[in-house]
């Protein structure tokens, strides 16, 4: 089963190409020892969050491995960002098949390396296997946060306003566009959600800057609905949620102008990791000088109400206080 | 690609079977929050080192979910041990193939459930994906080493006496009588050497007492060779072992008996997860009681010698000095 001369191989492949990704951290010992060694800053906590993605299941086309480092650091980041914590360091377990083609490990840890720097994350550790099946990536992805900082999704009170980051939808309808089930729509609004489909844009900043602002908070993996139905679920609340309120794109708004039939992709169509959270309404003006200051929209789409066993955790309403069928249901990473 | 109803299936999963794994920590949220928040103590580092398992590749039956239970967390464990770290937790990342046995998961859960006893680690979050591939585990491990204590690869110095733990050869011969490649050996040879195959022991309460005993420490799972090349590579010295001081079971005596064509198998055939490591001679008395309290063998199979650039790095000889040809490839995790 182990194939020595492939094994030399990973040897060359890790000290060429993800040592250099492992520099910043002397813990690391180079991507040469058993382990890392992290210190923790004394008042600090460690934030733990993990995530495999699937070659035909997670992403589309395993010959674009730019797309793939993006994904799979920047699906873990969003993680962090959901708790408010700060990344730091990650380790990657690749999965690798045999037809993989001989640049892409060099290909992958270039764009890895340009996902470091933007997001200021540095590699410690990781393994390499051969399989039989599809590219398969797992990271572990550890951020930072001061004690007590932490937004849990349990700490959402009844009447609490619900928010939402940047606009809601276009990755489901990228991944659609990407299938080729969308209407026409302008060839730039197509690109639009194609790439916010393949770059996922964890909102680290924001996440860092709600600590002690929101009372609970998710990113939106498994889709609007699901999640704020986790939101629900831990604080012990339902929640109501005006359709008309959540904020699309431009290019989004294209396609829901092409018939109404759009709106439950964007309510439960995942992948936008933007953040979901609530705060109690005197937070309005903190709310809305910290969109500002990030030059991003925060938006308030709904309420937290008083939830009761057995009701229906989400309500979704249009304009006129009707309620929309959606399905809550979601999709779940531990 | 988002199974609504499969993911909705997966949440009940979550919560059913792994949900009571992470009971000890608090700050794993019950796997309902986004990450874990993991507090450090102070004087304390985190450990961290990760692995993928491939059906077919790192396993042989994926029927077997207790094995792989046993085998995913403990090659993991056994990176913690060959650092000086203790263990304290784990995220657990499962890709699982739609042919997987209906009752597989209740089964491997109530496996680590049994695992987690015995080596006091505590899931604290994970995934749950699905491949059109085979059943693949990738585990992330993370242990708590007190300032300044941890074993690395690179504290060997020339003259120090090289020691391993245990015996080695077994779960490489283990392997080879699963495919029907050993001698007639004594049935309950094989079944031990099978044993050591299936259930790696991580050497944690040993690698725990090494610390300021220990110069340089590695885990076996390479094969002895390669990771003894590896501990030299990072203390720049080469080693010399005497093959005939390396220490076998019973069972692995039974195979060498049978001829001195399986020497190279024990020195190069992995899985073995005992520690190796150095120390001064000085230090051989400490290192005989600790082998008495811990009744765990501790055998001194060699010495490291004064390295230079070109020099092959490990050299086996027989009892008459004369070198054994072996390969020093190994297997690597990064």
């Amino acid at each position: 089963m182990r194939d020595k001369q492939r094994k030399n191989g990973e040897f060359e492949i890790i000290s060429r190409f993800f040592a250099p990704l492992a520099k910043a951290e002397p813990g690391a010992f180079a991507l040469t020892d058993d382990a890392a060694v992290l210190v923790i800053e004394p008042g600090h906590r460690l934030v733990v969050t993990t995530d495999t993605i699937v070659a035909g299941v997670h992403f589309v086309d395993a010959g674009r491995p730019d797309r793939i480092a993006a994904k799979s650091l920047r699906v873990n980041l969003s993680d962090l960002a959901a708790m408010g914590a700060k990344p730091r360091a990650y380790t990657l377990c690749l999965a690798l098949p045999d037809n993989i083609a001989s640049d892409w490990v060099g290909r992958f840890a270039e764009a890895l390396a340009a996902e470091q720097e933007v997001f200021r994350v540095t590699l410690i550790g990781g393994d390499m296997v051969a399989t039989p099946g599809p590219l398969t990536l797992t990271l572990c992805a550890l951020g930072d946060i001061g004690e007590g900082r932490e937004l849990r999704r349990s700490g959402g009170r009844p009447g609490d306003v619900v928010y939402v980051s940047g606009a809601i939808g276009d990755a489901a309808l990228g991944l659609r566009a990407l299938r080729g089930k969308l209407p026409a729509i302008a060839k730039h609004h197509r690109q639009a959600l194609v790439e916010r489909y393949h770059f996922p844009r964890p909102r680290i900043e924001l996440g860092l800057r709600l600590g002690g602002l929101a009372r609970a908070a998710t990113d939106v993996s498994d889709g609007l609905v699901a999640d704020l139905a986790h939101i629900c679920a831990a604080s012990g609340t339902v929640a109501e949620v005006r359709a008309a309120e959540i904020p699309l794109s431009a290019a989004g708004r294209s396609v829901a102008a092409a018939g109404a039939e759009w709106i439950p992709a964007v309510l439960t169509g995942g992948d936008d990791y933007e953040l979901l959270f609530t705060a109690p309404p005197a937070s309005g003006e903190a709310i809305a000088s910290l969109a500002r200051q990030l030059k991003l929209p925060l938006t308030a789409i709904g309420r937290l109400r008083e939830g009761g066993k057995g009701k229906k955790s989400v309500r979704v309403v249009d304009e006129k206080g009707a309620e929309i069928a959606v399905s809550a249901g979601g999709y779940r990473h531990f």
